[in-house]
């Protein structure tokens, strides 16, 4: 079977590590990356002596790339006439405006969170429904936090079953280099419920979700707590047990020097993954407590780099690469490097 | 009847305002306030023209003082002789010390919430367990986050009963002007279940509690989420109507301008209140949520201020100046203004 | 001679405490404020009782205001109409619009730091350039930063002469109470130089200055760290003993405990001061070192009350209520208690 | 000529970072890194695949490292019998202790920035005094501010002759991954001159140096402003091509995308490089401004990474590998890849 080419649209945050993680894909090739102007991602790319193809959007400023010696290799349609599948991970309106572009030129695609659910055939998470996505033309990748809680709460449910779930997202307000949206010595108020709860709802149809998000000024990770519910009583063994086996959960202990979100950023720094990021949540075995017949627990969100598995996961099922959720997640994770330190 | 009198042995963040409550308090008369060296917060004092006597505690050398031109009233021991009660504020280990004293000159104290339970008779909460206090001699305060959450819980408890709650405590990790404890572009964890869940049901046996405590790098209030078990349906409505009536659970919705713990501190000091401070918990209308048959909400802990009206409680309680609960946490409150808002 | 009638327009972060400046001005009458809608200042300002009448300007809602049970006393210009004077504290591009009124209706005007320097006769600091405002129609204040910052270069200036300045501004980014313009773990550059040297040449036009801006993630206080060169050389000893005479410069020794921004800040809680503010710059004894024939030392701005009293100076200068700067600012300092710590 | 031998004391934030450093010298072998307990770097390091072989401590349970599996390959002492020079970056007083055992067994070393001068025979930094390292036995690198700052005054000194420099160090507070040592909302003061003045002071004794330090609650980088006296008039452009040249400096601009220290450690991650690091200091263009006969700039300092090539120059002198500095440092710069860019 041929390579399935895959197209990048967006070189931002998310759009490097989606490229990054393509390219590790033994079955995948990157045929190239989009975006509009030299930033500082283009420029390291460029620095970096230009691994990936780079193609420009419409609008973008070619003369202000050739001023920085940077080469360029078409346009945007001509990214989209080379490949199998998009991910657009381009901001905010201008997913819905290239769907179109996708459809006239029969190519899939897939979106990530932050656009309305309706621009995709299916909300998609590589674990919770990967069976919904297979063979579809367009996928919807949740959020970084609802990526995540999700791994968790889907990994209860399929062990021992839940009926109810209400989380307290303690959210990361700004990535690392972000001037734009900080936050300085405040906690905000999201109106609950929060949209991660409504999303878990959308993918899992026969949980009861609810949640307040509150936004915290940090940029290494969101955390949250969960208090669930289960069919069954679910003990702190229990719960341990499950999270232990998943290849996507990164069960840490405070006492091992795991003391915060800085902590998991460092360690990823310290094991030399690229960017310091890292595919796994964290997972406090130390968190984890009984509530009458509830369990509660907390989990580390990394939120540049979660995303990245469920997206290869969603390429693997759009394009009927495999059609069985534990295979494709099992070929991610492979790829990815995934869950080897179990 | 004469007024009860009061002094105060730590003139740090609590033991200024510990003084500065009882000086409102109509029926009560603040002998002087003990401390160790001339502090900014002495300094203060003095700068603003000694409104209360200055006392030392062993091991203070008075030429400090002296050279400051900071007035000295005496001794910590000439204090107690002219007290009733010491509200006891003083560092960690130094409060059992002092209990010593205060046992040997018979006279009553009420400790803050640092110190072990060991150290009083009573652990002691205004609304939740005032009839305890009743004449008791040794009292000791819940901490600024348990006092604030006991509010929340025992507001819905008295009105409807409440099985079980979860908390997720979004901690302040230091007060203004803190520099020796702080946290910089981090969330720390502490090891589950946290104390203030343990606390709780000290003080409210029928209850179980659980929950996670999450530190994050702001000075201005604690958030508090709770996820509240009733004994029957409690909506959202029934949840308001409590909490609207409750005098020190101050309702804000975030439409009004009330984004985060942010806007209560700055709320206060637009007000005109002393150091900006509020005795009140602010409650937000908009995270009030139901979670099947659960109620889940978010409060904010004015961390310097909130334990101040139920430490007045508990001087009314230990002198029985009022016997009934209503009755002493009505007059603290008529006397710090508490309420009169609504 | 009758009180000179001053209006405020803006109820914003200086707005209330231009307002409050003017309310203790002897021979001033604070007429009323004027705002747009029912902000948290405006509803402090109801649940503190009305101290202030608030008339709505061009826009407003008055329904807003009525549904809340805020009195409202008229229009903006049924404001104007009443005062010999507006403080013009409103946002951005609205203080242009505002003088038109002010012109059309031949009422003084004094504008905070934010606007362009032509919408003013005069560019006006009350220690630098008092001679210049008097009997003159509309003076614009100089932004918080450089109002500091002038004090203490005049200061010196006085003493001994300056002839150059060279300033590192190390900026708080945020206000507490703020949301939307905060900054995250980061350390953001401004294009060098910076408009508080600029301000300073045009304040002080024999002096030559430059200075580079850095943006912190910080709220209670700027720093900002000056190195003078001097007409003759300038010791630690000479420039203690000039700012230890300022009224307006609170000398201050880490040892004692300010040891950064947030200790002023909690210093002005302690002393009771409304809001916590403080109309003293802070200056570190323990900063000032000489280099070469330098001197360099650091201030504090405290950026949300620094420029109260030089407005108000500026109320007596545009007035002609004083003639003189040393008798115009002595004033000032007596009405709002400034330098009696001295 | 066979390689030269190293060792690595204290596996750290610094460790860590010399032992990648050494690993990358072609002429040099890092024999293996000592330390005393399963941290989260030697946990990184077993889950690495032990690139590294581990030494033990003096102190050291053996018994917690085969609890988790992680090899050892002996003792501090069996360490440094098999290396002609150690890199000593262990915690603050055990350098001195250390340094016995060094002596005892015959072996150079290198000790980082945080130990006493009196530890060493040279305080070294590779471009301002290489010469004075050659052949010696134990060198002291300077601190990672001093060394950055030192690369940009020494730049301008050999290009133009500098004769004084007022600094402003705004102090990154803690690394990430720290949680011990933060501040929160605040600015923190030392008492000026900062050590960092003093110490550039010892290695260019013909430059006289003062400043003032400002600790901040950011992670990613310290900021430097410096004013510099040349012996000539510095131009802007003189200044710049000079900065241009320099391999371990790296000349950004705000329009650029560079905004503050944050974008730098963005761009690291970016680029690959391992831990996001960056061995040049970064200077802003957009910063460098004349002050009548001097020039002032902002340097941005990565404190976890900027010492690493000046170590490797240090052994290089210590070892006598190069005789001449351009040539040491030269050397360094080809294995770390430095300076390519240009």
């Amino acid at each position: 079977m041929s390579k399935i080419k895959v197209g990048v649209a967006g070189y931002g945050v998310i759009g490097q590590r989606l490229a990054d993680g393509v390219a590790l894909q033994g079955d995948m090739e990157l045929v190239g990356i989009a975006d509009l102007a030299p930033t500082l991602s283009i420029r390291a790319l460029k620095e970096k002596g230009m691994p990936y193809n780079l193609y420009l959007v419409d609008g973008a400023d070619k003369s202000a790339f050739d001023a920085l010696d940077i080469p360029v290799s078409g346009t945007f349609e001509d990214l989209i006439d080379k490949v199998d599948i998009m991910l657009d991970s381009s901001p905010g309106g201008v997913g819905m405006k290239n769907k179109a572009l996708y459809e006239a030129k029969g190519v899939k695609a897939i979106f990530q969170g932050g656009k309305k659910n309706s621009v995709a055939d299916v909300f998609f998470h590589g674990y919770a429904n990967y069976e919904k996505g297979v063979d579809k033309d367009y996928l919807k990748l949740t959020s970084c936090n609802t990526t995540g809680l999700i791994r968790s709460v889907d990994c209860l449910d399929r062990a021992y079953g839940i009926e109810k779930v209400a989380i307290t997202i303690i959210r990361r307000v700004a990535d690392p280099g972000d001037y734009h949206r900080g936050l300085t010595n405040a906690l905000q108020m999201d109106k609950a419920p929060s949209h991660q709860a409504v999303d878990l709802m959308t993918i899992m149809p026969h949980i009861e979700a609810t949640g307040i998000l509150v936004h915290t000024p940090v940029t290494h990770g969101h955390i949250i707590t969960v208090v669930a519910t289960g069919k069954q009583k679910i003990t702190k063994e229990m719960a341990l047990e499950a999270f232990q086996k998943h290849p996507r959960i990164r069960v840490v202990r405070i006492d091992d020097g795991f003391k915060g979100n800085a902590s998991l950023f460092r360690y990823a720094r310290d094991l030399g993954n690229p960017r310091g990021d890292m595919y796994e949540i964290g997972l406090w075995e130390d968190s984890i407590v009984e509530s009458g017949n509830d369990i509660m627990y907390a989990i580390n969100i990394p939120q540049e780099s979660v995303t990245i598995p469920e997206t290869m996961d969603g390429i693997r099922a759009a394009c009927g690469m495999q059609k069985d959720g534990a295979e494709g997640t099992a070929k991610t994770n492979e790829y990815l490097k995934i869950g080897l330190f179990k």
